[in-house]
């Protein structure tokens, strides 16, 4: 049994990337497709094989002879680990190299505790599926954690997280790694997460630029370029929820004037709804203020008769509709998917923000641009972070990336 | 002589790439870079030599024995032409394989003319270049152009251009082709030509993810991630001219209300000046317009003493920042360069534009961001589109699309 991650070569990982995505290929033909000559592709798989990651099995489709032997990728060659911890809950997931999630676990969460506390309890609930399965805790890999808040990914620390103080720039890499010593952990902000999963397994699986924006209590947006994540040059791309949309409009706590989260997210959404209800506008948000003592953004979300509730919706789609339109213009993506908690609005958030986008921006960047919710729901978390923790040990480019930034800090 | 254009594997380019970008490298570092055995390494580097794309000469550095043979980019193998076609001028430059320009021509130019007539001009003007330095029309492998007005690169149509309606789905290339038969020829908006200019040979030398303003008559972008162009899903990313700006602004030509364009380019400034001259608010201004019967934008930007010029430049930059500081929340680059006729207003410009981005944008995606006035001139054009010309040969990317879309239209 092989309790060592695999330390893979440019190339080596190149082979990997074709067998994982095309599920048996012949070395003939995985010679030709790297541009190999067969001699030097022998030597490379055997090492492959060797080490167990790939296995070679008489399975292929024969034009009369004995079958031809097929290269399959080894899915319980590792193991990895999916940790989406999101502002009031935390999911966790055991898969295969293939991606396949064999254990799953979900619950409520208070980011406010020290993350000593909580990341012991992330452990405790990794070993326990890992015993359940009598999987090794050193035949983990990988572990890919989302967070909510902004992280130098380079390092793996969060930086000045406003949800998060006590996580500011705590070693959650090599904490894990305390209990998991062959896992190579990559965190990163949830935003990212979405937007590898939704390219993973959701709407963006066949674009290759697209976005993802996350409404919520802030805004933000995960950037895939060339089927990449994109992280800018100091890793804080997609950082919208800032961007300016009324010179007039109100404080936000950055300090600046009219940002994007202060006038459209959730608790601005709650905050026109309460004012309605007080003013008298609204008579079903007035009978909710009334019987609750408060008004949620769902609330001001599930009052569909409602004409004012309507407007407050309509506007904030105009709003992150501006701000995407500028975006669409400067970006031209294929897609934009629209997830995160006040997406959940539905229908009427996202006809405002489509109608928008389409008058405000040129033609020609919307002829082939899709605006869509996102479909994976609650396991778009998991799954991105999934895939993110596989990305790290198989992907070719972060790979290459992995040898300038090592992980094991 | 070879006179055929050379047609690389993915393994060559890369090979090639190196040996390009390195001057020389030694067979037994080739192999350790690429991760080649030295067999595979020995067949296609003779592949490359046996077509005289590279050359192996006994020049390297001994440790004590007989000189090592190092490997050689044959500059003179092939030639390539970049063309930078302006509103009002032609510049045309021949280079070798190592973009060593060896002649260049500049002329007005008027745009309006039928395209068959400006381009038998073009392909003259090219035949005497080569006719002067004794090289065959078939060694002419790349032809880079850059044009003012969209362009569909994979056809390398123009596609309803404003400034240059005769041109709309004109087939350049084909048309160049006639007299360059082994040319690939790549066209592309101004724009895109000036950030891979920037890139080969400007500020963005050592930066990955950046882009380039233009600001004249309109304003336009061109953007690089990863050291790569990015075109975006239909080809016209980074057209940032109609971003809107103040949503109570002019109506633009495009139909929408207060685009950048209509408000801060050169036309937008010049008529603010216009404007102030008539009402008084200027005295310098009213003398220009006294004298000239017209302001121009230079004139508004040659008016340094003048308080309402100088709040009219520092408007336009203040616009501008706003629009770019969305962007820079958005894409984090590590630069943005400043181009085209207004930005030779300079530094009062450039201030604005700089003080609004630094307000406007979040502390850690401006932490490490330079924003500069290009320093390449007129030549960047051209140096852009020869860069164009080569990568469209010689970049392992763009060989890889090459195949997706032919150029041989």
């Amino acid at each position: 049994m092989n309790t060592q991650p695999p330390i893979l070569s440019s190339n080596e990982a190149k082979v990997l990337e074709i067998v994982r995505k095309s599920g048996a290929v012949s070395r003939a033909d995985l010679a030709e497709i790297i541009g190999y000559s067969r001699a030097s592709m022998t030597s490379l798989i055997n090492n492959l094989t060797e080490q167990g990651i790939l296995t070679e099995v008489g399975d292929g489709l024969s034009s009369g002879g004995r079958k031809p032997r097929m290269l399959h990728f080894n899915r319980q060659y590792g193991y990895v680990v999916g940790i989406d911890m999101g502002a009031t809950s935390l999911d966790i997931a055991l898969a295969d190299f293939g991606a396949y999630i064999i254990e799953r676990h979900s619950q409520p969460i208070n980011l406010r505790e020290h993350p000593d506390v909580i990341l012991a309890h992330v452990r405790q609930i990794i070993l326990e599926m890992l015993l359940k399965r009598q999987i090794s805790p050193e035949k983990v890999f990988g572990i890919g954690m989302g967070v909510p808040g902004p992280v130098e990914f380079s390092t793996g620390l969060l930086i000045a997280p406003p949800l998060m103080p006590g996580w500011d720039s705590y070693p959650i890499r090599s904490v894990l790694r305390e209990t998991f010593p062959n896992a190579r952990v990559a965190v990163d902000n949830d935003v990212n997460v979405m937007a590898i999963g939704e390219k993973r397994a959701g709407l963006g699986n066949r674009e290759d630029n697209f976005f993802v924006v996350k409404i919520g209590t802030g805004i933000g947006c995960g950037i895939m370029v060339d089927g990449h994540l994109y992280r800018g040059s100091s890793g804080c791309a997609g950082d919208i929820g800032h961007i300016c949309v009324d010179r007039n409009g109100p404080v936000c706590h950055c300090g600046n004037i009219g940002c994007l989260e202060a006038m459209a997210a959730g608790p601005a959404i709650a905050l026109r709804g309460l004012e309605a209800a007080k003013r008298g506008q609204s008579e079903i948000l007035a009978n909710i203020l009334a019987h609750n003592g408060k008004i949620t953004t769902e609330d001001v979300g599930s009052a569909v008769a409602d004409r004012t509730a309507n407007e407050i919706i309509a506007d904030s789609g105009r709003l992150i509709g501006e701000a995407l339109a500028s975006l669409v213009n400067f970006f031209n993506p294929g897609l934009i998917v629209i997830g995160g908690g006040v997406s959940n609005i539905g229908d009427r958030l996202l006809a405002s923000i489509r109608r928008t986008v389409l008058m405000r921006s040129l033609p020609l960047s919307t002829r082939h641009l899709k605006i869509d919710i996102s479909e994976m729901g609650s396991d778009m978390g998991v799954t991105g972070a999934i895939a993110l923790a596989l990305e790290y040990i198989f992907d070719q480019k972060e790979v290459m990336r992995a040898r300038e930034y090592p992980y094991h800090t």
